[in-house]
């Protein structure tokens, strides 16, 4: 899988491409990551790419033709281009697994004052990763790429995110390790027991439970 | 405001703590973030940090001792103890101007493959920014830490997030700069008409819209 990443900070990119599990997959050929600075393809003086709102108000407002060039640039037949903002699609687990499956990925990262609205008709789809406000597309970027590419093949042990929160609807069990007793508070003794199918009765009910209690939504209830 | 962010990897956070808005609030002294690497909590060779899961299955668990001295050692009582973690409460926008009034807040991120549930004992609160699942907490922790840091006074225009997505449950109004014709695609003629009260309610109308179509449900529809 490729994606490109098209941005006016290139360099926030930087830890996040050369540390842990990302650095390992892009290692490994998992996945193939480009950042680009869109701002290479402006036309005017100082390669300026934003400019005031029309109707009025404060904030600068990203003109369409940089960022056009730069998809049309980039966009193939095999090309998913999707933009991230705060208007588009909640995120979920599940749409990160339907995206592991495209050839290539062009993740847009909307500017922190605004865009201008024409960008759109150049989009495939638009991703909001939460009812929150950010200063920028550059984190959201990051959190689809993270998403997505953990689930490629060959990056993470697969028995891994078989338990993983979402999965079936349900958050995960609690999970424990060394040391047996601490500070007074100790592992359940059923973990202990070694008896397999009490472990995974345990560990089923745990999840349920702890998603009534957590997230009573995730069941439709 | 202080936030100090516990990570085992702490170069994650490199371009988001040298780029943008986040570089511009710390040089403006509105905030002071430090990187934590818990690991040097560890008392273990080679400053081991996790072990096997008690009851078995794949994966590393994060042991609850250097994780709770890291904690210990750096909370006050102005603190806010903060674990980032797909269980959490879904993190909204209206949580965000909450916690830009703490002191000081500690952001926890969790461990890819799990941690020790009596870690649980020592947090505040839990925060998961969506419904999907990520390699670690640091991504998390980046944009709850962004979100609250544009909140902060002197950091952005404060005119500038009044009209944010996520205000009053709206989705933003549509934006539009130079140029007036973009391949045959006009602005709208309202926003070139100097008409301001107009331009207010043409925008309203627009941000109720854009809502109603793109998220019902956060008009309770």
């Amino acid at each position: 899988m490729k994606i490109d990443i098209l941005t006016l900070f290139p360099k926030m990119f930087e830890g996040f491409l050369t540390e842990s599990i990302i650095k390992r997959a892009i290692e490994r050929n998992a996945v193939e990551i480009n950042i680009v600075d869109f701002r290479k393809f402006s036309h005017l003086n100082h390669n300026q790419v934003d400019d005031t709102p029309y109707g009025g108000g404060s904030g600068m407002v990203l003109r369409p033709e940089p960022l056009v060039e730069a998809i049309e640039s980039y966009k193939t037949k095999d090309s998913r281009v999707i933009l991230m903002c705060p208007q588009g699609v909640p995120y979920k687990e599940e749409r990160a697994k339907e995206l592991k499956e495209y050839k290539h990925i062009i993740l847009v990262c909307g500017h922190y004052e605004g865009f201008d609205e024409r960008i759109r008709d150049y989009i495939d789809e638009e991703i909001s990763i939460g009812d929150y406000v950010l200063t920028g597309g550059e984190l959201p970027a990051m959190v689809v790429t993270d998403s997505i590419v953990r689930l490629l093949p060959g990056v993470i042990k697969e028995d891994s995110y078989e338990s993983d929160s979402f999965t079936e609807n349900l958050l995960d069990y609690p999970t424990y390790t060394k040391p047996a007793d601490f500070r007074g508070k100790k592992v359940p003794e059923v973990l202990l027991s070694g008896n397999h199918q009490k472990i995974k009765e345990w560990r089923e009910q745990q999840a349920l439970e702890n998603t009534k209690k957590r997230r009573p939504d995730l069941l439709g209830e």
